[in-house]
């Protein structure tokens, strides 16, 4: 398998992996978990987008010999310190959104 | 012009944003410099991600009456403080190219 992903900003720059980052930094989550829990993923973006994180080191793949088996993800300690480095980011949008509709409205409205 | 986009998550999720955002960091830069800056941006994206990031409060932009006229975009001060957040991100994403690396031969070896 070739390497699709060269450097790191693939990862910092797709949507989905920093969502999929976000979530996880609730602990282990099922697939299926995740599939409910992230608001619009589809089921294949999903599979790609836990792959390519896995590959990258992102976070761990733990298959369950249990009846029926299941297969969980949880973040690797480099997943751990990538949700680290975004959080400021996260709470930059929590404490923008009213200056950012307001700015939106007065665009709107001009 | 209904309100596209709701609430700052686009903004953070959006690729082509964070990318313009850092780029003007380094100041107030013409649509053609940001063009011939930023790799791999086509035109039309270029134009739909300044005109929201213009409606999102995040950057100005000015009208230079020259000849020829032409048009700068700079950070607003809400734009400064979105590339702040984001920072430890791009940080964290130039200290671990090589463990990402690794973790994706180790990844191919399998």
């Amino acid at each position: 398998m070739a390497g699709r992903r060269v450097g790191c900003r693939p990862i910092v720059e797709d949507k989905w992996s920093l969502v999929i980052v976000e979530f996880l930094g609730h602990g282990p989550r099922r697939f299926t978990e995740l599939r409910r829990g992230i608001d619009g993923v589809s089921q294949r973006m999903l599979t790609v987008t836990l792959r390519n994180l896995e590959r990258d080191g992102i976070l761990s793949r733990t298959v369950h010999n249990v009846m029926p088996p299941n297969i969980s993800y949880a973040l690797t300690p480099m997943g751990e310190s990538l949700l680290d480095s975004f959080r400021p980011m996260m709470r930059w949008a929590a404490e923008n959104v009213e200056q950012v509709e307001k700015a939106r409205d007065e665009y709107d409205a001009r």
